[in-house]
Parts: C-alpha cells; sequence; structure tokens
C-alpha cells in the first residue's frame, strides 16, 4: 500500500473516524508533523508515509484508537520517543502513527511496597528522579534515559549500563496495562513481590516491540537509594587481556554496580574530542563501579588485583569527583563517535568467557570490510556494542558497513551469543532474527503474533517480516 | 471420556502407535504403577483415570511420544516429582501421563559464566549440591526441593523462602528445551546474561504447569556461592505486630535472604511435635536471616531495632548452631501440621503494606467457616500460607473447609493480592483464575493456549477450564 495526496476511500473513511473520537489536537495528518515522526534513532532503516498521527492522553483514547483502526485493519506503528536504534518505531506506508508521549503522568509511588505505577510517555529521567525524591531508586538507565519514556523502554526491553548488577526493564516490570489490536484493554501482571496466577503475559509484551499491543501503563518494581558508588578504572595492553579479567572478577561474587570496556580505537575517538590523558599504549580500558557501601572498596581492590594480574594498570578513585572524572570517558563515547559521521551500532552478547575471542576478531572483519570499528561493551553482561563507521556518501561504504554489521552478529552467533543483548530487532535485525530462532522458534513467535494481532495491523514488518505472518 | 480395561479403539491404537516408538521399559499400563502416578500433593482434587504412563529417557523420545499423541488427539499430562500443590500433575479420564524424571541428567555446569544446563527431570537438591561443588549457588529452594525437579520448578515457577532476596525460579531460568503439543522440539532463550531477540517466550512456557508444552530441558543463571547466613527471631505480642515490621524493614534497603513469619496457632503446632521453647504469651514470630557477610549482623541488629519498635523481643543468634535451632522452628511447620490430618494450603500474596491486615482478618473467617487456620508467611514478599485443617471424614467441614479456603482469596484479591504466590492453579484454583484475570485476560489466555496447543491435548482442563478454551 502506498499513501499519497489522495488516500484510498477506505482509509479515509478510517482516519475520519479515528479523528471523529479524539480531541482535535490529538490527530493531525500535517506533513511536516508527520515527517518529523517517520523514524526513530536507527541508520539506514526504511520509513514509509504515515497518513495520521494521534497524541491520545488516556488509555480510553488508545484503546478508541485501535477499535477503529481494528474495524478498518489499518496498519498501526505505537511510538513513544523514538529513541530506538532498530527502527521499531519506524513508519510504514499509510501507517497511523500512534504516540504515547502524552501519557505522561506519574500515577502512583508507594514507598512502602517499593513499585510504582505510571503511563507509557512518562520520561525515564523525570521518572527516576521522581522516585528519587523518596528515597528510592529505579535502576533501569539506557544511554537514551533523559528522553526515552518508560512505556518505550518496556516495549523494547531497554538494559543500560547498571543492568550487570540489576538487571534490564524487564526485570522490573511487574504489570502493564495493554491495548489489544481490536482496542479491548488488558492489565498484566501484578503489583505483589511473587505471583504465579496464569501464564505470563507481562513479559509477553515486554521486549515485543509493539507487536503485539499497545502499552498504556507500566507498574514497576523500585529498589531503596543505593550508596554512592566507588569507581575504579584500568588500562590494558590488549583488548583480550582487558577482556579476560571479566569473567574472573564478574565470578567472584563483587557485584560490580557497572563494568565497562572501551577499546582503543573507542579511546582515540574520544581523545579527539575531548583529551582525558589516556596512556598513549594501553590497548583498551576498563571502567568498574560498586555501590556496596563499606564493601565497595573491597570489590574494587579486587578489581584492581585481578586487573594486575593480567597485566594491567589498576587507579581506585579516592573520591567521587576522581570517580566522576573517570566515567566521562565512557559517557563521551556517544557524542564523540556521532562527530565522526555516520555509524551502525551493533548490540551482540556472548557469554563472558567468549568476549575476549569477540572483541579480538573484530579487528579482521573491520579490515575485511575495509572499515572501521570502534567497539565499547557492557562488559560484564558480556554486551558487545561495535560501532561500523562509514561515510554516508561513499555507497560502497555503506555496503560494505552492512556487511561488518551482518559479520559481527554472524561472529556472536557462532560464539553461542545473541544478535541483539538490549537494543532489539525492528527491522534493522529482522532477518538475523529467523536466523537466531530456528524454523521451530520463528513458527512459535508467527502463531503468537497471529492469536494476538489476527489482523496484522500493529506494527507490520516489525521484527517479523509481514509476509508469512498469516497462517 | 472414561478410560475402562476396553480402552476405545481410536485411543488404543494411538497407545498402540506411542509404545511402538519406545523402549519397553518406558511404557507400561499396569494399574498399580498408574494408580501411584494419578495425583500430586494437592488434597481434594479430583484425578481421572489415565490410559497409560510413559517415562521418556531424552527430548526426541518426549518428542516422539508428542508427535503420535497429537496425531491421535490424546490428551497428555506432563509430570515430574508431582509435589504440586494445585491438582496441576493429576490424570484426566484416558491421559497419556508424561513423566520426566528419567531425564536426569546435568548437561552442563560452566563456572565461568555462571549458568548450568540440565535435563527437567534432575532434582532439584541434586542439582543444587552438584553446582555448590563449584563454588556455585543455585537459590530458588522451594519447600520440595529435596524430591521435586528443575523441570516441575519452571512449569510451575515455584518460589521457596530464599526467594525475598534472590527471586523464584523464572528469574533464573535464561532458556528452555520445550516440546510443543505436535511434537516439535522448541528452543527458548538465550545463554548469555542479556538478550532481547524476540518474544520471551522463556517466560511464557515458565509457570504455564504444561498447558502449552512441555519441559524436557532448562539452561539456568548460577550465583557465586553465598555467605553462611545469620539468623535472627523475634516474638512479637500480636500478629499484627510481627506484620507491621516487614514493610519497614523491607523498606530500608537490608536485603534479608529469609523473613519469615508464624501465627500462634502455627507456634502451637510445632510446639505440639516439638517444645522449641517458645515464649507463652507471643502471638507471633518473625525470623529473618542476612547472607551479606560483614554486613549481616547489622542487618539483623537493624531488624532487632525494629522489632523492639513494633513491641517485639528480639534475639541475634550468636552462632551456626543457634541460628540453625531458630530455624527449625520455620522447618517442623509442614509435619507438625500433617500430623494434624487434612488441610488446605493456600497461597495468597499480598502487597507488603496489606500484610497485617491480611494476617489479622484471618482469624474471623476461620471462625466464620467453623475451620481452624495457621498461618505462615514468607513475609517478605507477603506471600501469605494459611493451612485450612479439617476432618476429612466430616462432609460438612470439609465443605467449610473450602469456603474458608475461598474467602481467603477473595480476601488477598481486595486487598490488591493475587490468588497464588508460587504454588499455581492447576486445578485448585482455575474458577478463582478467571475472577483475578477478568475477562480481557482470560481471552487472552485462551488465545494463547489455542495458538500453541491447537487441538487442546496439553494438560486439559488445568489453570483454564477446558470447556471454552477453543475460538
Amino acid at each position: 500500500m502506498s499513501a499519497s495526496a489522495s488516500l484510498p476511500t477506505s482509509l479515509d473513511s478510517a482516519l475520519r473516524s479515528i479523528a471523529g473520537e479524539l480531541p482535535a489536537e490529538a490527530y493531525t495528518t500535517d506533513p511536516d508533523i508527520l515527517a518529523s515522526y517517520r523514524t526513530d534513532h536507527a541508520p539506514f532503516c526504511p520509513s514509509g508515509i504515515p497518513a495520521a498521527l494521534v497524541r491520545p492522553r488516556s488509555t480510553e483514547q488508545v484503546a478508541e484508537v485501535m477499535r477503529r483502526a481494528y474495524e478498518h485493519s489499518v496498519p498501526v506503528v505505537p511510538q513513544a520517543a523514538r529513541t530506538g536504534l532498530a527502527g521499531g518505531a519506524n513508519a510504514v506506508d499509510g501507517c497511523l502513527l500512534l504516540s504515547v508521549e502524552r501519557l505522561d503522568r506519574i500515577l502512583e509511588i508507594d514507598t512502602v511496597d517499593q513499585t510504582a505505577r505510571a503511563e507509557a510517555g512518562v520520561v525515564n529521567a523525570v521518572f527516576s528522579r521522581a522516585v528519587a525524591e523518596h528515597g528510592l531508586f529505579y535502576p533501569p538507565d539506557p544511554s537514551s534515559w533523559e528522553t526515552s519514556t518508560l512505556g518505550g523502554n518496556a516495549a523494547t526491553n531497554a538494559g543500560g549500563l547498571c543492568c550487570v548488577k540489576y538487571g534490564v526493564t524487564g526485570d522490573f516490570v511487574r504489570g502493564l496495562t495493554v491495548v489489544l489490536a481490536d482496542g479491548t484493554v488488558l492489565r498484566t501482571g501484578r503489583r505483589t513481590a511473587k505471583g504465579v496466577a496464569g501464564y505470563d503475559l507481562t513479559h509477553l509484551f515486554v521486549g515485543s516491540e509493539g507487536t503485539l499491543g499497545v502499552i498504556t501503563e507500566v507498574t514497576v518494581a523500585l529498589r531503596p537509594a543505593a550508596e554512592r558508588p566507588l569507581t575504579a578504572v584500568a588500562f590494558f595492553p590488549t583488548a583480550g587481556a582487558a577482556c579476560a579479567v571479566v569473567p574472573d572478577f564478574m565470578a567472584d561474587g563483587a557485584r560490580p554496580s557497572l563494568l565497562e570496556f572501551m577499546d582503543r580505537p573507542t579511546m582515540d575517538v574520544v581523545s579527539g574530542y575531548q583529551d582525558l590523558g589516556f596512556p598513549s599504549d594501553a590497548g583498551a580500558m576498563l571502567i568498574a563501579q560498586s555501590d556496596r557501601g563499606e564493601l565497595a572498596r573491597g570489590d574494587l581492590e579486587r578489581f584492581a588485583r585481578i586487573a594486575e594480574s593480567h597485566g594491567g594498570e589498576a587507579l581506585v578513585a579516592t573520591d567521587p569527583a576522581e570517580a566522576e572524572l573517570l566515567l566521562q570517558a565512557r559517557r563521551l563515547v556517544g557524542i564523540a563517535t556521532e562527530r565522526l559521521g555516520s555509524y551502525l551500532a551493533d548490540d551482540v552478547c556472548v557469554p563472558r568467557r567468549r568476549l575476549a575471542e569477540m572483541v579480538e576478531r573484530l579487528p579482521a572483519i573491520a579490515e575485511r570490510h575495509g572499515v572501521r570499528v570502534t567497539t565499547v561493551a557492557h562488559a560484564g553482561d558480556g554486551n558487545v556494542h561495535p560501532h561500523v563507521l562509514f561515510d554516508r556518501n561513499d555507497e560502497g561504504e555503506v555496503q560494505r558497513a552492512h556487511e561488518a554489521f551482518g559479520a559481527i552478529m554472524d561472529l556472536g552467533l557462532a560464539l553461542g551469543g545473541t544478535i541483539t543483548g538490549e537494543h532489539g530487532v525492528g527491522l534493522l535485525k529482522r532477518d538475523w532474527l529467523a536466523k537466531e530462532l530456528g524454523p521451530a522458534g520463528l513458527r512459535v513467535h508467527r502463531e503468537v503474533k497471529a492469536a494476538l494481532d489476527p489482523r496484522h495491523i500493529l506494527n507490520p514488518g516489525k521484527v517479523l517480516a509481514a509476509s508469512g505472518t498469516r497462517r
């Protein structure tokens, strides 16, 4: 289907019907606005021409929109902050973009049970600060946390730096309000610490990237405020030596609250942006934090000893200001890399024992495909983000970058890993997903999709190819 | 359908076909053996007459059995150690009992990545001891852990005493091998710390009680061995005072590794079995543990202070032997209660802030229905186990016990809780599940069930009523 100035009559009448259900400000077909909502942050993912954008303010309005869309079989692409990196929120031709960004109310913070309930469009940072005012801590911290939303984080099962200790978004989601394809409002899960009443539908929707329902509300578990972390850094002669520290340190029970890896090419990218005084002979570095209060210093001293046993030079920060400076190196990676032009951020996750091998084999992939690859990793989780840099104006290089991107995923799979540790599948990795799942896994995915979205109107073509999804 | 000496021809030919695929020792129709496999540990749950029992030794044999059962539409009831408390493993008339107890191999213990892979029939205690030999710790510890299996624990998402700190079985399951209704072998999940490739099918099967597939293998996360815990006990004038300690203590970040509640009636039951010197004027007690090494004593001193602020008298054990004695009180509850005759073990879970109210309202329910109710709770999780005691030979009392059992669940729901924190739905709570889920939740459950088990042969009538499950 291709949308244009003259919409097909059936779509036109569907849109009229949807618009009629919403306040005027919640519905638009303004081409400039639509254009600005067409894509998320994934580079080089196709996006279609949307027919309209709705920005409802309540679950009930979302339900009304879905009822009409279902009735007329209009494809719907759910969106929140569109900070995703896999094209999962990109428009498809003739679709209705359904943004939950205006569902932005924090509904409840329960300090006794340490849970909270909020609408899907609440920004992670706004929420995290609100609970912090009550002495509580919401750990999921994707890099996008200043702009991404609780609903988008849940829909993609977003990760972050502190997953290594606290887990990913899904580990904190206890219940959801979801609007199903036909507009039915479903409440899943519980607000209690435990519960096994029926199937775990909550985690079926978490990470389903808008293909099974529209998340409009989340109930999450919180934790008591963490202690201020201590920080250490270690520099190593080679990337392999740095990675070899990881399984040793993780296995001894230290429970670091952060354990990040940066290779030399990444250090050079950061140095090109701001000189942080990295040793010129270091081939890679690790940054570790522990927030275990009285135990933190011991944790980091253990880290330093293990680092030194692998030929590293380690430094434990003596105060928060020094710690902040060490962490700055990691924080600058994104902005320093963006300055260099276009890049594809890969996101494979491998068993920790294979981390060194993964990282050591990346330069050969870069060389083979004639592209530059810089690598950071949430090392404690084995979650590697090789950035494939390229000149977007050089068609051949764009092609080679995509090939390198694919070769990195193939390597991750060969090492017993997954094609995506935290960014999701969207459009970007759809073809690789089939490779990871295999025929039986793909079949069950399609069966579940068909059961919950029988008309295939929810985010069609994302995660699973649209063709062949009908039974 | 009712099975008898002369089976319906179609079932008979199905059974011949299944028997033909298996070694002779893996298939039996011996009525004495069948009788001993008819039920799990749930009292007063109906069970049918099975047609045969198969005990395969491999995923491939399970797959072969399911292919034949599917072909002939023979109902299959998956079983493991049958220690469940909800009738989930009970036979239905004319079914094939499919026991995974002989799938008992530990396949891999990875000390570097701290994961393990094992077949579904491996006994929890056998597995836990095997990983302990490598300095590792598998936390899920249902009371049945000496006999129940990893596969059964996963199928029911079993809880236990240490959930309060470490979480339930599902929190440790990273991947599964599942044989689907038609015999297809599905591998779900990952072995990496993180992963978001596709839908979370792993946790759809975890807790689905054999209604969506037969779990034949599990991949679980392990932890480094925990420190030996310190233990404290506190006695309170009333049950309400004891419960009021819980949210205060849990909210301050102590992360106890155990926090158990026993009411006076339970203390009396235990005292009747073995005199542990409980104070005669105590209305309830709490037992707390912390395994945070150097921090444990501070945690328990905080517990003691909070207990005293609620009118309790607390004692922190000074050595492991004393600690063992304190914990003995909790360990004897099961055996001491069983001596008294029949009981229904309820399993509601409420928000911690409602725990005191839940427990304080139980005596009125007991009185109203003329039964005795003794209550223990995994207090830190708000997971309450009221035991409804009754004389099974007194038909009126049996009836009143069931009414009290239901009233307890209604109270749990009214307090924002769930009808089952860890025991599951099975047959026992099927009707209450509908109440908890509501129409939309029930509909999605049925859609998922129909998608994965279109012929409704997998554990029919468990979790969801068989009638109306077809779309």
